[in-house]
């Protein structure tokens, strides 16, 4: 392939799908496999999602979480014990009917999600308040069959994702974990993927099947949509009545357990490569990088040698510091086509010496988001290398805030939420009676939904934070006490959105 | 349940089948699912699972190899694109035929190995010799449909692996590849699980299907039959030619990729269980287990103060040190109860400190293997700490390593053959000309087949390595040099076994 081919074609502002599809595919994350709905995940993407992995784990086992490993398959008679999931599921399960060449007496569900199959052990696993509260994760992946166009990471039949799943004694239990779980998220996305979330719960319609209240944190794209970027689930006792999870209280009474589940997909991949990326291609935030800095060394013939040992002792000297460093001393490929590689490839810092360099014991930093060259000192390199990682953070971060800040908009009635919708896209926020016929006129008009209720500050599960209700942007308040569609009052507000 | 109930009933010596699959449930590490074949890795077992992954994941990251994720379904039409995966797995795939309520046109198959999915990948991305090496690795699930009883670890439909995939410029490399991961999986268990192996290669009639070459290492278990360690399989060219992976030459000629793919799976930890594990339960070597220290105060009310504290201080400088320690200071349980549930759940090295090495600046070491005791100055406790896991590790590997080398005879024709394993289990060697029916032979009166044929002096798989062939026990030479089933000359020997 000649060199125009390798880079990125399609245009971010003008064909986002397009550009998308293109930059997922020649940084290397993934590709298209030749069944409709199935991707393949390259070394770089699932590099990307080891990172996921590392972070989210290390926070789930600091707060008490377990991985295990759940079969893959679940018989069709457990789906149907709890009445809500085998509804939800039933229409998007792959099923396998055949084992070898004999059909199955019970065809079996490839895993939508492994509540059915978890349940009856954690009934087996708990006997007392001791046994509580049980708290299990694992990394696996998930098959829901939509018959949706393929996205890789946003919308895929076989997915990559943790599932956590847990018991405790009561209401108050449920929700502090429901949450815990949900901050652990918006942690990610703040903290590690530079992506700022909105949260809140979805409308009752729209709950997990068998959940009491889903919580969920949503990302706002720059193309304007919503991405529902990871869910949190209090089940109450809907998975504990219909699997027998009970447990002896210390006065030896038996009482049933409250559970949640949990859980964030590779869709964080999704949004994550769609908010930063641009039409030079793939942006990352150091946070999540698998190489934080690439060194390019720029010689002739008689100027290799020296340049060369000075790259390598500044590769050296970062390697040392902890950060994740590459040094570029390819042959045969000449400088400029190797900051076009590393800028599709979103390695977020570039350092660059050449003779010049090596002369004035300097080295010269170029920032990936924004292409900002700066002059650094040999002698200050290791502070200067993790203070502008930091920087670049932040710009990414901020950016991005900024998006979101600019698309939370106001509507009081119907018309103004369709056309400011249709206009600006983003987030439009309105009194909601909490009718799903009010949400159902404005999808059919426009393909938006109501994808987030901000937390009341009464709300329980605020409370069981400890957390202010306001914070940020989900404290925005729409104009009036009467719903945006049919004009009944209205004790809450919703965010309506077009959605991914 | 009583205490009673909550120890090992059954006998290694005298059921064996029983007795593991007391110890898997008892120490908490697996559970039967209500699906035949299926198992749940509860999270003592899976952190075992996990220590595995650390291992070999960093040493195939210093070797080249980049961890990716292809999809779990196989169309039924790539499965037929290598006659022999075909032939070899048909009979025991699972087959996915609805998604949701609509009949696929295709079946697709849960992946019972991925060679016929991500070969075709590499056809795509493999251009140039520049591209070569290319070596992926995944950690997933598989499934293949088996109709023997479930036997968590060892026998199941679904279980959890690691599958790498390879492809090289020609058949040196491919060899060289091989017998790396070979090596890495020899490593594993000598260095990591505690469990001598022998290595070798399959008879022509047992490669994996589309294999030119599959090499082995087989360990012993405790009843006498041999374990499939981890296998490694050089493809040759088969899969390169029915993918089309090829590559154009300095020359710009092109040619056919050699390929090999090699894989480990959760029937390591069934061998890591059943060698060392006695009739208390689980036993683990300190490189494996999750705790490698539990400390057991023991105290009276009024000395209970001053033995926590002493025990604090110790579980302090344990940690600090990086040891996995774990202080038990529950209430309600007395040291006895302790102690059974710490050697049930297999921690390899107890503390117990009561008022008198509080008194004495002291402590007492139990080793879990063989109950041994020893005092131990509080003064040298980190140093001895170590000395003291190491020792147990030893002891570990020296047990199993004699019980292999009192089990590896000779015979040199069928009757002794088949005396031999029928009295004693084990290994039996013999010439052996080549031929498949002389293996029936024995297989159709013992079920004793054959498990490994050592790598010859002369063989390219020990050259590629640059190894001895006959180091340990793989040299053990058979007197005569015709075959002990048929009479034929024979110009190899082979290791007959019965096998899980």
């Amino acid at each position: 392939m000649g060199e125009q081919e390798l880079g990125i074609t399609e245009s971010k502002e003008h064909s986002p799908g397009d550009w998308y599809a293109e930059v997922v595919q020649k940084a290397g994350l993934a590709d298209y496999a030749p069944m409709g709905g199935f991707i393949v995940t390259r070394p770089r993407g699932y590099a990307l999602w080891e990172g996921v992995q590392d972070h989210l784990d290390s926070w789930f086992e600091e707060t008490g979480v377990e991985n295990a490993y759940f079969p893959m398959m679940i018989p069709e008679s457990f789906l149907e014990r709890e009445k809500d999931i085998v509804e939800g599921f039933d229409p998007e399960v792959a099923w396998v009917t055949h084992g070898g060449h004999d059909e199955l007496e019970e065809p079996l569900a490839v895993r939508p999600t492994s509540e059915s199959i978890i349940a009856p052990f954690m009934s087996q696993w708990i006997r007392s308040h001791r046994d509580l509260p049980m708290r299990l994760n694992q990394w696996c992946s998930v098959v829901r069959w939509e018959a949706t166009e393929t996205k890789p990471f946003f919308r895929t039949k076989e997915f990559l994702w943790q599932e956590g799943h847990t018991a405790h004694r009561d209401e108050d239990g449920a929700w502090t974990e429901t949450v815990r779980r949900l901050d652990q998220y918006e942690r990610l996305y703040e903290d590690v993927l530079a992506v700022p979330v909105l949260r809140g719960r979805k409308p009752e319609h729209d709950k997990f099947p068998g959940a009491h209240v889903t919580t969920t944190v949503e990302a706002l794209m720059p193309d304007g949509k919503s991405v529902q970027g990871a869910t949190s689930h209090n089940l109450g006792t809907s998975f504990a009545e219909a699997f027998d999870i009970t447990y002896a209280d210390e006065d030896e009474e038996t009482r049933t357990a409250h559970t949640t589940s949990w859980g964030l997909s590779w869709r964080a991949l999704g949004a994550l490569i769609m908010t930063h990326s641009d039409d030079q291609g793939l942006v990352l935030p150091p946070t999540i990088a698998p190489k934080q800095v690439v060194i390019v060394p720029i010689w002739q013939e008689d100027t290799k040698e020296d340049v060369l040992q000075y790259a390598s002792g500044i590769a050296a000297d970062l390697e040392e510091a902890g950060v994740r460093v590459h040094l570029d001393d390819r042959d045969g490929r000449n400088p400029g086509f190797k900051f076009n590689e590393w800028e599709l490839n979103g390695v977020p810092l570039r350092i660059e010496v050449g003779p010049n360099e090596v002369a004035d014991e300097e080295t010269t930093f170029v920032h990936r988001p924004d292409g900002s060259d700066h002059v650094v000192d040999r002698e200050s390199l290791v502070d200067e290398t993790n203070a502008h990682l930091d920087e670049i953070y932040e710009k990414l971060y901020e950016d991005a805030a900024e998006n979101l800040a600019e698309n939370v908009r106001t509507a009081a009635e119907t018309s103004e939420l369709l056309g400011t919708i249709g206009k600006h896209g983003g987030y439009v926020v309105t009194p909601w009676c909490g009718d799903e016929a009010c949400e159902t006129v404005i999808k059919d008009e426009i393909a938006a939904e109501i994808v987030m209720v901000p937390f009341a500050e009464d709300d329980r599960a605020e409370r069981a934070a400890g957390r202010a209700a306001d914070r940020d942007l989900s404290g925005v308040e729409p104009e009036g006490d009467h719903c945006a569609v049919c004009g009944d009052e209205a004790d809450r507000v919703a965010y309506f959105a077009k959605s991914y």
